[in-house]
């Protein structure tokens, strides 16, 4: 029997999905296992999965079977019409991006990414200037026919590469709404904390302790290893595919939280990867619903989940089993006071939960900037030293500390910023209603029970793939639309505490 | 400037190159890395890559530049001319195999491999036969399109994919000289040996232990650790990519050798590869010349060279250092009695160099006679009995330890076996000119020197790529076809030594 239009597109997407699997773990092999000297052969494998992909995207086939199936749309069920209209969007996406251009950009954001790590380790911005010049003319090209192709302002359409759904005037509201409370947040929150400043948590912890910790903190939590692996690399990390989900971090013997609270970012994503529809996990709408949602569950765990009082009740225990740590530093109350310290400071990735969001917004303005032409390259490094000035108080000491700290713009991922606060936001409004739904969540997860937290997610988040946009699967989830009211109650909440 | 049918179609190929690499370390990561419950998604990776080389090489595309280039084939150079006729030979390959016989097979071949574990485990050849058979009737129409596509009998057409340029009657007279005197050969060696039985090798050596001798060895003999790795897996092999070569083995606690052994015999085949021409790495011409070459090279460096005086002499003081051990039976003298051990045994794989060749004769023969249908499938263990047993003067006690031992006619590997034993035959008369050319080559080894042998190697082999068939790189190698005598004289010399 011949193959409806829509059957022959499901196995086109089928052989896209396959490349794009086989490429994240070439990936995460490269981060993880792949020999220093064999960059280049990696490079190349990986250049020619991605061409394929784009050529696939971009073929008059599936361009014509996308035509035929449209005109017989009324002919599919519910999913199967989602996963047509992702397709298309890939599609479009593709096909407005072509293969020479994508090629210049690759090209441009290599040398970048070198010139840029050179800029940062001399602090001399100088290195950097005229690459990220290219990077941002080549970025304005594509944004420039991107924008064009789906209807959208050049800046959003970059935006809706990353997180869909999502317009940079929501955003912008949305920030606006946030940014308001801030500052004030912030100065209250570090009063009340000098308050009560919690123990100095002192001394080493063996690498092999924070692994056994990590993978039992995972295991517990519901990770499952025999679809999955947890390794180290420089940066921490999600590859892989749905039912091979390759999460790595990286541990520090100085401090015995990071490398664990990096798992439990990585985890929250790597449940949402591991929770997808499986029925539709070769196809478009199988997939995540993009950056923003993929970092709400990755800050819904290890920011609000993991940095509270009911999880460092289950943890204590354990950490006392594998690290072999007692005393009154390692009391709850005081891991808790460690672990939600609010300290203003010039690097992002260091921010805690409060002051994340200003670096966030610093980055949304200026790169709104610098792609319409109203800031120049050149004068990125004075504009990045005022912005954070006036939102924290605080001018970074180097360029290594400010415009360099950050590889985004380098890479040409203009765009991306925005997606850390919407994870944060969404993060804190899924959290509302499901605490919401599920009054005994506390003593679960005391007691080391993420069964019901989990299955709440699968349900509302995870197994919707890419079924309705990012804004309605929150409107579904929670009843709501999208607002920064459910964020600023719980940081207020939690960071406004008084002193028992 | 537009480029030549020939530039296009090394473009094409890159594309192949890349797609295969892509498919080799993702096999790698299935045998050393990848969770247990992820074969699945692994499998429809792989067959997607595998799936989109067959159609890439029987596009119509490719094809018509392989008759464009070939009008213009005397504008080429050496190389280039050869490099077409790889393609051309790919292309053929690739085209007298349909899409749907490849699938067929592969669907056979896959349930055939999970009932002849089962078989094996159950010493019950009834649960394999009908799977075999399913196997063997496919193998054969596999073999008649072939053996009209490439005009060679069909035999030699499955030869032909696994070591181009040799065909089973040059195969047979092989065989047959070596036949009429390993009889004598074994008998005489193994009565030799019983004069001075070398002193037993007890105790356990740990894992750890293994592992850092063999990286040690791998490294001092020139394996380049920044272009390749060392990992385990239940089967020893070799992966990747030239410039990202994949080593595995197997180390076992009550053996201190057998783990080296599997490293030397990997590496072997490794440094072929590394070796290959640098300039066509992506690219049919700058491939291995075949299974019977790649054998070669892993005999030599572990039957020829590591398992001889000079590199033993070199070895003691590492095994001292890394497995503690002393004393007489670490000697060298009595390590090379222990290494060079002949045996006879129903067990191809745990078989000594001079009882193996015995193993592929015996399986070389029932293969093509399963094939031409002269042997049912349902008489198989009994042929496989009787062929041992004359051959051998041993007939193994059950089917598991007889035709079930190998996984090879399963999978559809027919034509695989006298690789085995072309190999050896191979390595002998490489190493006889190598001799020749290098005459203080022991000395050099016994001092760990490896890079005169490397370097005549690269000149005489691996640079070679497959430039020229493998009859004419042996002989422009050797300076003389390939025959059995340089391997029977190694074999005398070595085995039959008057003891001193």
């Amino acid at each position: 029997m011949a193959l409806t239009p829509y059957q022959q597109l499901e196995q086109e997407f089928r052989r896209l999905h396959a490349f794009r699997g086989a490429a994240s773990v070439l990936r995460w092999d490269a981060a993880v296992m792949m020999p220093r000297g064999s960059a280049d052969v990696r490079g190349e494998q990986l250049a020619v999965l991605e061409s394929e992909c784009h050529a696939l995207l971009t073929s008059p086939k599936v361009s014509r079977l996308l035509d035929r199936a449209r005109a017989n749309e009324s002919q599919l069920e519910d999913w199967q019409r989602a996963n047509l209209r992702e397709m298309r969007r890939e599609r479009d996406h593709a096909i407005a991006t072509p293969l020479s251009l994508i090629t210049r950009l690759a090209k441009a954001t290599s040398h970048a990414e070198v010139r840029w790590l050179e800029a940062k380790q001399q602090d001399s911005f100088a290195i950097f200037a005229p690459h990220l010049e290219e990077v941002v003319a080549l970025t304005r090209d594509k944004a420039a026919v991107l924008s064009k192709a789906l209807g959208l302002s050049p800046y959003d359409s970059l935006i809706d590469g990353f997180s869909p759904g999502f317009l940079s005037e929501h955003i912008d509201q949305l920030f606006r709404v946030v940014g308001r409370r801030l500052p004030g947040l912030i100065r209250e929150a570090i009063e009340l904390q000098a308050r009560r400043p919690p123990l100095p948590i002192a001394g080493k912890v063996g690498l092999s302790k924070q692994r056994s910790l990590a993978v039992d903190v995972m295991r517990k939590v519901g990770f499952p290893f025999d679809r999955g692996r947890l390794d180290e690399s420089d940066h921490p990390s999600t590859e892989g595919v749905p039912g091979d989900v390759r999460v790595t971090t990286r541990f520090d013997l100085t401090d015995p939280f990071s490398g664990l609270m990096g798992v439990l970012h990585e985890t929250g994503q790597a449940m949402y990867d591991l929770g997808l529809p499986d029925a539709w996990r070769d196809q478009p709408v199988g997939r995540d619903r993009g950056m923003a949602l993929e970092e709400s569950q990755s800050l819904l765990l290890e920011m609000i989940i993991a940095r509270s009082r009911p999880f460092l009740t289950w943890l204590r225990p354990l950490l006392e089993k594998h690290y072999g740590v007692t005393g009154p530093e390692w009391e709850v109350e005081n891991l808790y006071r460690t672990l939600i310290r609010v300290r203003r400071g010039a690097i992002r990735v260091d921010a805690d939960e409060l002051t994340y969001p200003v670096h966030i917004m610093v980055r949304f303005e200026l790169e709104q900037q610098i792609l319409d032409g109203s800031l120049p390259v050149r004068d990125l490094p004075e504009a990045f030293r005022v912005g954070l000035d006036q939102r924290l108080g605080l001018r970074p000491a180097t360029d290594a500390e400010g415009c360099l700290q950050d590889v985004h713009w380098a890479i040409g991922s203009f765009g991306y910023f925005p997606s850390y606060v919407l994870g944060s936001l969404i993060a804190a409004q899924l959290y509302e209603s499901l605490r919401g739904d599920i009054p005994g969540l506390d003593d679960e997860i005391a007691e080391g029970r993420f069964g019901s937290l989990f299955e709440w997610l699968r349900e509302h988040v995870h197994g919707v793939g890419a079924r309705v946009n990012a804004q309605e699967l929150i409107l579904n989830a929670t009843g709501r639309e999208l607002s920064a009211q459910p964020w600023l109650r719980y940081a207020e909440a939690k960071y406004l505490e008084e002193p028992g």
